[in-house]
């Protein structure tokens, strides 16, 4: 028996940044224009200037142009609603991309509402969870979308596959069991409230992993073949005392059965950026009316 | 052993009309205002015409003001467009109706969307929809509104319960997953590319049926003692060469085996009037920031 297929998720990421490179190209040359992605970054946490600065590079790397605004972190609310007003009317912004957590003074919600549904990449705004739902054209969150790539990477057919979807946030559990919804699979959302959720994990052809919980599931809840996509990014502290990354999903366990697995890290996180710049073109083609293929 | 609960429908739906009624009577004397419902039926579809005149009767009937616009199947699209945004504008108008289906000249999906999110007691609205599934307060489609008050009649709290919805329309299978996904269910979404039916049906608690397949969901594929609510409504010929409604469940066979379940007629059906009552109070209650309560 040869071990499961580790789906390699800094290799499909590559792949999708390729193609943006090359659909961004297309439509510089067709068009004469550069689809524009603003991130808007408020204060100094560490792990989101982190985020940023990748995010910037990568934009950068694929052709499009990155316009990064760094704010203080005493940057009033109304400051900030302001800059996101003119980045709405702002014909070189096509993607707009408020980082958070944003400070407790600061009402998120209200933000991200702010945002213009057809600049929203990050797809958070009613309107596009909407559009989405409804099964109209929509921006749709990042992890989502990335992770159902991923899935499509080791089998590119889902539709009629018993999915289950394990935690029921907005940012993925959601927008996730929508997407799987739209690939025809018979989508299951297990949560906290969920009775023997073994067992219902184990009815699963393919399993997202998105609780928040550090190796939450285990090897035996997995049915022998599934595929398994870890959303979680958890850091731990090992019997060495030093931290270490882990998923969502007992991958020491896990790998042993499942047909297909993402490994944290390298599954799902690098996904997220290369899905951000596919969300940034497609952005630009709804708020244009041009595209890199016509 | 006695047979299942056979959950009334008619009498429920009268209990929210007589709290509606209160909550009506309530606003009227502590804010001297009346909730408005206006509905819009353009042409002579004679299915609608019923619908229309009962949502006037039972609008009244609370106590709410009812206002009727009928039009000629002639009516263009700029005309009735024009005429949505008379009532968006308008104060005395909280729910907007736009009675389907619509002629085949005018874009149904357009014309919806013109209604002011807050005015639209439908739920069918993009913003609706997101605010639904993002968990903030939304103005819900009535007939989903209607299935979960009746599992509640019968089982008051459902956190924890399989649920499995057949379907995946956007006017109920989807709505209804979210609302039970609020009530902590675990929640499967099965529908026609669903492989093995029969045995994702067989595991659920809840079965919501919504699919418009006459007696789609046999006897055995209820889980003994399982609440099933019926929300198909199909008119069939009988042996006799009689035209009966049936559901999307065989009440025959299922009513053996369900610990409770809904009729055809009498069942969801009178629900959805009276949801879009309640809905037309919360709308009022949104857009004025009064209540009945204080």
């Amino acid at each position: 028996m040869t071990g499961p297929r580790i789906i390699d998720g800094k290799a499909v990421a590559a792949e999708v940044r390729a193609e943006m490179a090359k659909k961004v190209a297309a439509i510089k040359s067709k068009h004469g224009q550069v689809p524009g992605l603003a991130v808007v970054l408020v204060g100094e946490d560490p792990a989101s200037k982190v985020y940023v600065r990748n995010k910037g590079a990568q934009t950068v790397e694929v052709g499009m142009n990155s316009i990064e605004h760094k704010l203080s972190a005493e940057t009033s609310q109304d400051e900030l609603l302001a800059l996101v007003d003119t980045l709405n009317k702002d014909p070189q912004v096509n993607g707009i991309l408020v980082q958070l957590p944003l400070p407790k003074h600061i009402d998120a919600e209200l933000v991200l509402n702010t945002i213009d549904p057809i600049k929203d990449v990050d797809g958070f705004h009613p309107v596009n969870v909407g559009r989405l739902w409804i099964g109209e054209r929509a921006l749709v969150p990042c992890t989502p979308t990335g992770s159902v790539i991923l899935a499509k990477s080791v089998a590119p057919n889902l539709s009629g596959m018993d999915a289950v979807v394990v935690g029921r946030s907005n940012i993925v559990g959601k927008p996730m069991a929508a997407l799987l919804l739209r690939e025809n699979c018979t989508v299951t959302i297990a949560h906290s409230r969920t009775r023997d959720i073994e067992n219902v994990v184990k009815k699963a052809d393919l399993v997202v992993a998105a609780v928040g919980i550090p190796e939450f599931v285990r090897g035996d809840w997995i049915k022998p073949g599934a595929i398994v996509i870890d959303v979680g990014i958890n850091r731990i502290e090992g019997p060495d005392g030093k931290g270490r990354l882990v998923g969502d999903v007992n991958f020491a366990e896990a790998s042993k059965v499942a047909g297909a697995i993402t490994p944290v890290p390298g599954g799902v996180g690098p996904m997220t950026i290369a899905c951000l710049l596919k969300n940034t073109v497609e952005a630009f083609e709804m708020q244009t009316g041009l595209s890199a293929d016509a």
